[in-house]
This record gives structure tokens, C-alpha cells and sequence, in this order.
């Protein structure tokens, strides 16, 4: 029997994040603000720490992990990488099959990655409070988490629908200390204004974003923390795919193809960016490896949509960013991967995704979550409605193996377990879970509303 | 920093449980039949396989680990031995406190430790069904992922009102392919008897243990598989406490006290008994280690119990078993820790608590929980409920020490973690959850109904 897991000693643990500025072709399209200039970073100081404006702006391909962030880290990290001996078996394919567990991290997905090295340079500049926003709770209790590692107040602004709805994660994020509000709320002004035009607003990750951002900027105390898009998020993702290359160095193998799901693009972002710097240096073992994104057919952003300037929150209220986009007032349909439901895509994976260095592929919701049940039934680990996109195409090209005898090694990013989202299993069996079909007008109809630029 | 983590390599998961029986300094007390009589093992054929019987009478000190056995264990073994550095810190204490995290199983807990040589056993022996029963879910979801591993059809007879409270546990059985059915249930001749009397009863541990018994002892093709108690049980579980073992070599430590929630007996067997070996060879780095079993003040069995023949079930349907027990009839307070609500302990739990080997102790509930929230603070980890009953007792000595100055070695077995319990922890937050206190008049009622025996 060969190996399962490739496990990594604590102290393999990558010293350096990735930055992949370093290895792009083209520079990074600058942040604009509304008079089409470029943001300088001090107008963001009064919402994020001077560590992660430099993060942001940076273009050093190697950027140190702290010691402090690396001991918490050390909670659940190296993941495992994993080798899907009884899904391969079961599809019947000579293809090779492993996956990153992220799922092992307190919170149950990739997020604290960035929460943690978030929670810990605010904390270091003095900052002892931090907003953020969050619709399924994913990132939410991330930043809960992360912030009691490091001795910070947390306020989480949650979406009303999902705060009444998805009450476990809410427990969860009070677990660890958070306070945790329903979104719009009388805390803002943002929120009272809505409140007053209509008590019952159910809300929306907009909305909470804003709320967030004025109770951040408006506190000298208080700083915000957002989960994705943003290139430093992208950068300390990069963890997952920098661990992966010292696994499949120990498993003596080397992906062909890396897939993983993409919203705002932090899971792909961090599975995929690292093998830039190999495929850029010319590809190891002989290989170049093909980098794909995941996204779902109803919320198209990579495959379907414009690369242009748009702003990176549904109100407006963000600087204008260069991305792929469906127009930031698209409202993607209510899909169960909660963390795909993003009309933009990050800036740095949608300029290289343009010019060409990495590929995009969508999935159908209803896809997806056959390829979960085959996975859970293989290999155990249910997986997270996100991480079911990753894995839906990995098995399609896994099939395609099949048929042309081809042993490709696939890898991709299981980014969380699906323990909160049984909700989603159950209407999945009972047959009540929809398709979606490409919302074609509604996403014409948004891109109408892109802001004009220069 | 000193490590956190002590992983060990696949090819260290260890190859042969333990069997404490070869140590102990009486044979184990056998079950009796109704005649008063030793049962023999060929009247348990009928519901399991022959491999299961054996070990069920075994003296063998090791027994092996089948191969196809350790390579489902390989989907997630060994398990993490984890430093509680943070917890150590949080507590201000001089002893060091190590963890074995058992929720990395696809299930979330333990359990799968012996679902899975359960439903191996049964395979090889030409059975292609299995019955069992679950309460909150937690051996519901580990045969489920079992059976599925190994191509056996499972029948899971789940509690009615649990059925109806826990939705999510049951869509993770019916993920991994298991067939769901809320007991009592029209299926057996118990559940229609009863549904003809009372067409609402909720039903009980007790009942379903009885349907799916009545199933697997009524068709040829089908068997049963139980969670906790037996010896066999115990024994697949030593696996926790054999590659702790190994860790703390590793670790250049070695355990002063060892720390297991007990209900039925299975993680408490499984984290402790592997050390009674060494005990009984005299020590080792010249250390006894004492062995704490932790249970509910609300279920106090071994601290409160009479050790006597009873019943394993509580309507009277197993063989008599010489276990602690609070009475077969004692129905315990609705604590959120459900593996630990069961009236008796594992016959080898008990005789070696008997005859001194092991120690146990009480907690209330409350505590438990303000001890799994100042672990999860510490630690990351949110625990299940049972979890935080070792976890009470390690803060409590952690703190003696603190006193003392002591640097003792403490070591607990977090049996799971609590993504499914979030409800109990939000009342915890809510102060809705209630401490109940030990139910004496209750106990003494129960205790005037054990069976006579000879």
C-alpha cells in the first residue's frame, strides 16, 4: 500500500510567504479611487495596519512569515496533503489524485491563513479592535478566532438573513470571544439610515461591508479586516500551495493540474500562485502546470465576465479595482457555496487569468454536490459546498484520463469541511436544491452599470 | 518555540491493539444469561461475526490490525498528539498539558476507531448489512462512514426526537450513503408494539438498541454493530492510547495522568488502558501513570454506582454484565454530552476500577463547558461536549499544580470536536443550560430494580 498522507514536520513550515508581483509579466493594475488616480496606501491607514499596506503594495517575491503568526499556525498547519487512493479507485482512472486539507484549521477552512497574520500586524500596530463583515460565517469566525489568539476585540457585522438562519456559526465566533451583529444595525450610521427606511432589511454582504468599514473608519481604535480579493490576503494564502510543493517533493510526484474554487480568489489564489514561480522559471520536472480556476455557472465572474474597473463591494463604497467583474451590482443567485457568490474576482488572479497564465473553468450547482458525495463517500471527509467546485473538475478530468489512458497527476484545494452546511446536503438528497442556469440577463444588464474610468 | 505538534508517520500507526485483559490481575467477570449462567459465544453468532466474538473473549495481549483496517485508519492516523502550550499559559500553570485530537476523523470523533474493524469483520465474514442504533449521532455517523468504506449497506435506527433535533447528523449518515430511520419505527415487531400504544413516542436509546438488535437477529445477511461497552470495543480503541505512547517517546515525555471522559467506556479505554500495560511492568521513566476516568455529576457511575450484574440496555434485552451502574431503569438528566448519559460502564472499565487500577471523578456540567470555551480560547479547537469533561478535570489539576508548583505531565483525550453541538454551547452562552444536580433518590429508585442474579 502506498502513502496516504504526506505530512510535514512543524518546522517545514514555509518561512516566507509567495508574492506572485514578482513573477508576473506586467505589473499589478493600480487601485483607483473616484477622480481615476491611483489610491495611495495612506488613504487605506485609517482601516489597515502600515504591515499590511506594504503587503498590498509590494512587489518582493519573498515576504517573511512572523514568528508569532507561525506558532499560531503551528495550531493546525503543515495541512496534510493527501493522496486519493479510493477515489481513484472508484472513478477507475489512471490519473493521480491529491488534495490539501484546509479543512483542519480551527475554523474549518483556509481563512484563518489570513486572519491570523491580519489579527496579529493590526495587534502589533497598536490596534486592539477590528471590524469585518460576514455572510455564511466562514470568514467571520476566522477573524473570531484569530483575534482571541492575539488578544484583539472582534465585531462581526453578519448578515441579518444568515445570523437568523445559521445560528451555529454565529455560536461559534461567540466561542471565541466575538461579539457578533446582525447586519444593518443601529451601530452605524449606514445601518440606522437603512433600519429607518425599512426595520425589516434582512441585509446583505454590502451592506455589512459598509457597516464595517464606517465603524473602522470612524474609530481611531478600530481597524477592519477583509477575508479575500485583496492582494496581501492572496499573499498569505500562498502558505497552502508553498506546503504542497514540499509535499509533492516528499511524494516524488508533481501536479500537472491545480484546481481550485474561486470567489473573491484567496483558496486559488493560495493553492495556485506558488507553482507561477516554477511554471515562470521554466517548470520543474520537466512540467508546466496548468493552474485552473473553479467558479460556479451561476456566478460566472472569470469565464463570463468583463475585465474592467468596478468597484470591489456591491454599494460602491470601495476603491475602483481592475478585475474580471459581472458588475459589482450583480446579485448572484442563492447558490449554496456562499464563498463563490462574488461578482468580482482578485485583481492579481484576474490580470493573470487575462493575460494568460492561468485558466478558468464553471460548474453547475447541482454538479458540484454529486462530486462532494462521491468524494465523502471515497475518501471520508465531507467537504464544503466551495470545496465541491475544486472537486467537481478534478473528477471530470480525471474522467478524461479515463478515456485516453493519460496517468496526469491532479491536485486540488479542499478548502473547508462542510459541518455547517449539512442544511445544503440534505436539500441536495431530498432533491430540492436547484441548478441555477448562467444568469445571462441579469449579468448584461449590471455590466450597464460599470463605473466609467479616466 | 518548542513543538506543538507530534505527528507520526503513516508507517508508525501501530500494527495490534492491546488487550488489557493479559494484565489484569483477574480474569474479567463474563456476561450472564438470564439462567444465571456464563453466555457462550455462539449465542451472540447470530448478530456477530466470528472475528468480533473472538476478540470479544480474547486474552491475548496483542491482537493484530488487519491490513485493509490501518488503511482506512490511514485516512486519518495517526492522529495529532498536540502541546497545549497556550492552555498552559492561559492557566499560569507549571504542568505541561498534551492532547490526542481525536476530531480529525472524518466522523469527528473516536468512534470510527472501531466502526471501522467492525464493519471489516462483518465483510469478510459474508455480511452485507448492518443495524445499529444512535442517539445524538456520533456512532450513528462513524458506522455509516464504516460500512461505506467497505461496501456494507447500513441501517441506522436513530432516536425519534433526536431524528428530528439533529438534522445534520443524520444528513451526514445519509451522505455517507446510510439508510436513516427515526425509532421507533414501523420496521420491527418493538416499534410497531409500541407505535400501536403511542403513535408520538420520541424514542429511546433503549428502543432503538432493541429494533435494530430485533433486525440483525431476524435476517441471515444482517448483523449489529455497537459503539461502546463491549470488550472489543474497548479493545479497537487502544489505538489512541498505543500511538500516544509513541508520541510522548517522541515528545521525551511521559504522562503523570491520564485524562478520558467515560460513559460507555470506549475513549476512556482507548486513551488509558495501553498505559496499564506499563503500570503493570513497574512504570516507566520510573513513572506509574494514574489513570482518571471523568464522567457527569448528573451520571455519576463509577463514583456513585453499585458494581453488580445489570443489564447493558435498559429495557432488559442483553446478556448481564458486572459493570458500575446506576440501575438499567435510570434515565439520565438531559446534559448535552450524550455519549456520557448511559447507566452503566464497560465490564473491564469497571473491574479495573474495582480493584484499584484506574481512578474515577464527577464534574458538572457547567463547569465542563466554561472549560471547553477556555480551551477553544487557548487551543483553537472547539471540543464536543464529552471532551469537556476530561478537559474540566485536566484544567482542574493543571490549576492544583499551579498551587503546588508541580510540573506534572497531564494528558487528555479529546474524543471529538463539537461542530455539531454549537446548540449546546449557544444556551451555555445564553445561561440556559442547567447544572442538574446528582440525582440520588432517582439512582436509589433505580438501583432496587437490578436483576438477581444466582
Amino acid at each position: 500500500m502506498e502513502s496516504t498522507r504526506f505530512q510535514l514536520e512543524q518546522h517545514e513550515i514555509p518561512t516566507h510567504w509567495y508574492n506572485v508581483v514578482a513573477d508576473m509579466p506586467n505589473p499589478p493594475a493600480p487601485p483607483l479611487g473616484a477622480d481615476g488616480q491611483p489610491v495611495a496606501p495612506e488613504r487605506m491607514a485609517a482601516i489597515f495596519p502600515p504591515a499590511i499596506l506594504e503587503q498590498e503594495m509590494s512587489a518582493e517575491r519573498w515576504i517573511p512569515i512572523p514568528e508569532p503568526v507561525r506558532e499560531i499556525y503551528r495550531l493546525w498547519r503543515p495541512s496534510p496533503l493527501i493522496r486519493a487512493h479510493r477515489l481513484e479507485q472508484m472513478l477507475g482512472t489512471p490519473a493521480r489524485i491529491y488534495y490539501k486539507n484546509e479543512g483542519v484549521s480551527p475554523a474549518g477552512s483556509h481563512k484563518p491563513n489570513s486572519a491570523v497574520p491580519q489579527a496579529y500586524y493590526n495587534r502589533q500596530a497598536g490596534i486592539r479592535r477590528l471590524t469585518t463583515e460576514t455572510g455564511a460565517g466562514q470568514w467571520g469566525s476566522s477573524i473570531a478566532f484569530a483575534g482571541q489568539m492575539f488578544g484583539i476585540e472582534v465585531r462581526v457585522y453578519m448578515v441579518k438573513v444568515s445570523y437568523q438562519q445559521k445560528p451555529f456559526r454565529r455560536s461559534m465566533m461567540q466561542t471565541w470571544g466575538a461579539e457578533v451583529i446582525a447586519s444593518p444595525s443601529p451601530m452605524t450610521q449606514t445601518g440606522r439610515d437603512l433600519l429607518a427606511r425599512d426595520p425589516d432589511n434582512q441585509g446583505s454582504l454590502g451592506i455589512a461591508i459598509s457597516e464595517a468599514v464606517e465603524e473602522a473608519a470612524s474609530r481611531a481604535d478600530t481597524n477592519y479586516a477583509l477575508g479575500s480579493v485583496l492582494n496581501h490576503v492572496a499573499l498569505h494564502q500562498t502558505i497552502i500551495g508553498q506546503e504542497a510543493k514540499k509535499q509533492f517533493e516528499k511524494a516524488g510526484d508533481w501536479p500537472d493540474i491545480v484546481f481550485a474554487p474561486c470567489g473573491g480568489g484567496s483558496s486559488f489564489a493560495g493553492a495556485a500562485f506558488p507553482f507561477i514561480a516554477d511554471n515562470a522559471a521554466g517548470g520543474r520536472q520537466g512540467k508546466t502546470v496548468r493552474l485552473v480556476a473553479v467558479e460556479p455557472t451561476s456566478c460566472p465572474t472569470l469565464t463570463k465576465g468583463t475585465y474592467a474597473y468596478d468597484f470591489g463591494d456591491a454599494s460602491g463604497f470601495t476603491p475602483l479595482m481592475k478585475m474580471y467583474t459581472l458588475g459589482h451590482d450583480f446579485m448572484p443567485p442563492g447558490i449554496h457555496a456562499g464563498g463563490l457568490r462574488y461578482h468580482g474576482a482578485s485583481s492579481l488572479v484576474s490580470q493573470l487569468y487575462h493575460e494568460g497564465l492561468i485558466e478558468a473553468v464553471a460548474v453547475p450547482q447541482l454538479a458540484t454536490f454529486e462530486a462532494g458525495v462521491m468524494f465523502a463517500r471515497a475518501e471520508g471527509i465531507i467537504p464544503a459546498p466551495e470545496s465541491n467546485h475544486a472537486i467537481r473538475a478534478t473528477i471530470d478530468e480525471a474522467l478524461r484520463c479515463k478515456a485516453t489512458g493519460e496517468a496526469k497527476t491532479l491536485f486540488f484545494n479542499l478548502t473547508g469541511h462542510g459541518h455547517f452546511d449539512m442544511a445544503a446536503y440534505d436539500r441536495y438528497f431530498t432533491g430540492e436544491l436547484e441548478n441555477y442556469d448562467y444568469p445571462a440577463e441579469a449579468i448584461q444588464a449590471s455590466l450597464l452599470h460599470l463605473p466609467k474610468v479616466g
